[in-house]
């Protein structure tokens, strides 16, 4: 069985999206820069269906994550592009666009039911209007033997956090403040998560740490 | 002529004290174990007249930032060991005890006129009742060739950092949560601080990241 992994990018002072997020600023104020170390990765592209960028340590590192990802679990405003973008029409699409670039089954967590939504190049978006660990459980049988990944947003995080269900935290520090926004540990505390480092790759764009989560 | 350089322990979600802080927890409920990295290290006992402890990298990047200080710059609260610390009495001792460790000229911001106090070991408290430039220049002088270390609180730190006078700012992130307390970046945001990182030393009990602030 795979591991339940968290994997986002954060800014030195902790927001992992900027104020106001819109669907035109999904992250918000200044969160898109957050993430520019991304943009012109090899990995990166690929994924989203582009050819040609750095083949460097930042995409490998990249690459090790998306390898080892078999399903994704995601709140309804991750999916929909932030809470404006939500809509009750079983038919409307996502924010994703028609090739979303996850290629595994993804899992949303809502309150309303929506059949499967089956996208180009492997995504898959099923709703699930149950508890975490009934969305973890059904994950999990979608990621048979790989890993399955926390994406987003904030809340579903530490939804996650708080009731034990993560093994590892993979950090991207951004070397920036952004000064308000979406904090990543908003409501957690010393005794919700306890953490031992793993791991700590340097890139002179962003400092990826891993932590596993101590039960 | 020295950098100024802002060298601290951080909490992974940005907090360098835990909640109320009191004389007999002075880093707030919490805020000890943040240091505990520091604890055990050859370099750090060294410098509280201690012997033996560890002789690692985490104790030699210790020793890195002991040598290149010259002078160091605080809070008033920090000299005297929180707020409930502080009298006006122009002989009493700050929290440190008779032989500090910091074994340089210390200069105390604070609205309060006092004579300098010297005590063993090298430190002497000197009290700045001008704002953060004067008080740097006055430490600049003290500190020669070295560096002037902003060694808090955190008010003070910001106070720097929005002043515009730090060079550099290395910190050490401990692998937990503390929840509240005091937030390093708390009222700075994109505008004021800007980063460019310059190196990453990793190490099992804490994650040291140094950046180049930019002007």
């Amino acid at each position: 069985m795979g591991k339940v992994v968290v994997d986002v990018t954060m800014s030195l002072d902790g927001f992992i999206a900027g104020p106001s997020p819109s669907l035109e600023e999904p992250l918000g104020a200044g969160g898109e820069c957050l993430h520019e170390w991304l943009f012109g990765l090899k990995s990166f592209r690929e994924r989203h269906g582009r050819e040609g960028g750095e083949a460097n340590r930042d995409s490998d590192l990249l690459e090790e994550s998306f390898r080892s990802t078999g399903a994704v679990v995601m709140g309804r405003r991750m999916f929909s592009g932030g809470e404006g973008g939500w809509t009750d029409d079983p038919n409307a699409a996502g924010w994703w666009g028609d090739e979303p670039p996850f290629r595994v089954p993804v899992f949303v967590l809502t309150h309303h039911e929506r059949s499967t939504v089956t996208m180009k190049g492997g995504t898959s978006f099923t709703f699930v209007t149950s508890d975490p660990e009934h969305a973890l459980a059904v994950a999990r049988e979608a990621a048979g033997d790989k890993d399955v990944s926390v994406a987003g947003g904030a809340s579903t995080i530490q939804q996650f956090l708080r009731a034990g269900l993560v093994d590892e935290l993979q950090l991207h520090v951004a070397p920036m403040l952004l000064g308000s926004g979406t904090r990543l540990f908003e409501g957690l505390g010393p005794d919700d998560v306890r953490l031992e480092a793993l791991r700590t790759v340097d890139s002179p764009r962003v400092t990826h740490v891993k932590f596993r989560v101590v039960r």
